[in-house]
């Protein structure tokens, strides 16, 4: 029997189709040729002038609320070096993007899970974290949590900016998939709620291309001064050839159009994912998101995420593991679904390998206990 | 009066004139029309495959001995993560490269300054220290030293490499200037004279251009691979879309012609560096490098680069600190010259303008010691 090709529900990359390859070697042409001795100098840990005084203006700020670096992951390395020191507590949805849980780990603070909901987190599970002691920063996803795919209700991120004011923490808010909503109405950030405790996290990787690593930081400008100095400390100056590359290409008015064009390309495959799930595993529990790159389900009782994978690669189907996401443990039944990098047909099939793994591991639960019940 | 323009003997910045801008235009087209998916996607935190691949020939070693970064400097601060634990010892030579003492410091390592003589670090200096620990790794640069200018002899080279084998330590080798000879003969790296111990480091930085970021670490298949996981916790992927047009640029032949030609433009420097400081400072004690970006001076007994810095500005000169070079302390009558980034008018102007300096506190300090004397 010929294996079927596998099918990759594993890590949360871009569709390499929605990349703009022609309006970025476009960019990059003028990029070198306008800005070329300054692209290829060292320059400020800031980032490159134009670009951030263009982020500013696009997300209503000023240039000084800005900082670039090689992609955003890197801005929580920086931000821990900057807030942390080993034993710090720091909160963190549960689950949360396993990437920061390592780095949390690296500077040796200790991440609190606040449990997630379908709404954003346990707001009763966080008021009594909060009783015990303050986090140096809560760091969240609000929207189109990854892995949960689960959005923040404009409720709860009410209360959340008001308790980072009472009890004077910061708002660690990453959205790298907010301008990813394919359907539904926007709701306003933590930094647009509350800009005095909150630091804001957006990234390219999503919306251009991981490839070009840039992130960014909107904050206080002498918090960002003195995260800029951890960045000169580490690097120098960020990739500013890749950064000048995508200045031009927003400074062209392109970003609009390809936000655009990345949704019209990702919605449908939400749609599906969705569709199949209600259509073959209609008594498993998911969340139903509007934009991003995931959704999660709960696999029922008495099965395991581990269980699943295992048995998926027989069918061509690759799970990742859903632990590495929890904090505090948990997670043996957690499944991560990120669909935006399989086309609609794969997403269904997918899904179907998926209910068919499902029903090989409830047969294989009941014939032992059938075989014992007839000793 | 008008103050006349600056000059600035500050940092170690290269030439913007000599930066291949045309070229790496070029490069940038090839690279997006060649890999465009590729480089915009996710990849490995090893690098871009065929610039290891290019790298690996051009420095006579297998790809699985390369791993590419965004600068020279994050490896060491990777270094620092996959082999030091807080209060760990490590050797540098004394003065050293400020901006690695700095990630030592951020490490809680304990930086032990090995004494450096115009032919490369004092070994019996070195050969007591290790009487006394032994330390993770010795940092070297043994090629036209930052800050000093000075260059390891033949002798010493076989030294380092005997001692790092006898007590098992690794010998981290920054080479940014080492294709920068612009008179002399070239002399074995340590990791040609002893691979199994030393962690090799180039740059493009001074070759083609800082903003490309793009620093490289030569070693051993295993131990890369433990520092790209590093790599990958930081920041997932290095910045493609920079190193993709490095490749292309490598790939087309460039970087020979490029190398001759920088050369072609710092000699001149060097030797009118050299020349100015024969004639105008002639009882000044200064290194002789035959290549790199820097040279350096022992100011005069009795005046410290502090008061020299000070008393320059007055005369539109600017210096930078020495003292931040040396690990143990010292330092305050070093004064490192960077002479790539000015043209020999100006570093002939620059050198007229610190002889001057160097006059008027020799006046200062002979007065009032005369008229104490007459009191």
């Amino acid at each position: 029997m010929t294996q079927p090709t596998p099918i990759n529900f594993t890590r949360g990359v871009p569709a390499p189709e929605s990349f703009p390859l022609e309006a970025i070697q476009a960019a990059s042409q003028r990029a070198i040729a306008t800005y070329g001795a300054t692209l290829l100098q060292y320059g400020s840990s800031l980032g490159f002038p134009p670009l951030r005084e263009w982020l500013a203006e696009w997300q209503g700020v000023s240039p000084a609320q800005v900082l670039t670096a090689n992609g955003s992951l890197q801005i929580i390395d920086f931000l821990c070096h900057h807030l942390l020191r080993p034993g710090d507590v720091v909160f963190t949805e549960s689950p949360t993007y396993d990437r920061t849980l390592t780095l949390l780990r690296r500077h040796g603070a200790r991440a609190v899970g606040i449990p997630l909901e379908a709404d954003g987190p346990e707001l009763g599970a966080l008021e009594s974290a909060l009783q015990r002691e303050t986090p140096k920063f809560f760091y969240v996803i609000p929207d189109f949590q990854n892995p949960s795919g689960s959005t923040a209700s404009l409720a709860k991120r009410q209360r959340l900016a008001a308790l980072a004011e009472r009890y004077g923490f910061w708002l660690l808010e990453d959205a790298p998939y907010r301008p990813l909503r394919y359907r539904g109405e926007e709701l306003p950030s933590l930094f647009q709620l509350c800009p005095e405790r909150t630091l804001h996290m957006l990234s390219f990787s999503k919306l251009i291309g991981p490839g070009v690593r840039l992130g960014m930081l909107f904050g206080p400008p002498a918090l960002l001064t003195d995260v800029a100095k951890i960045g000169e400390d580490t690097y120098i100056t960020p990739s500013l050839v890749a950064h000048g590359v995508a200045y031009e290409y927003c400074a062209a008015g392109e970003l609009p159009g390809q936000i655009e064009r990345v949704k019209a390309l990702y919605a449908p495959r939400l749609a599906a994912c969705l569709e199949a799930l209600g259509r073959l595993l209609p008594d498993v529990e998911t969340t139903r998101p509007e934009g991003g790159f995931f959704l999660s389900l709960r696999l029922p009782a008495s099965t395991t995420t581990t269980a699943v994978r295992e048995r998926a690669k027989a069918h061509g189907l690759n799970l990742a593991d859903g632990q590495a996401f929890f904090p505090d443990g948990g997670g043996s039944r957690f499944l991560r679904l990120p669909y935006c990098a399989l086309s609609p047909q794969e997403i269904e099939e997918g899904v179907r390998r998926l209910a068919t793994t499902l029903q090989d591991l409830r047969a294989a639960e009941s014939t032992p206990q059938e075989s014992r019940v007839g000793l």
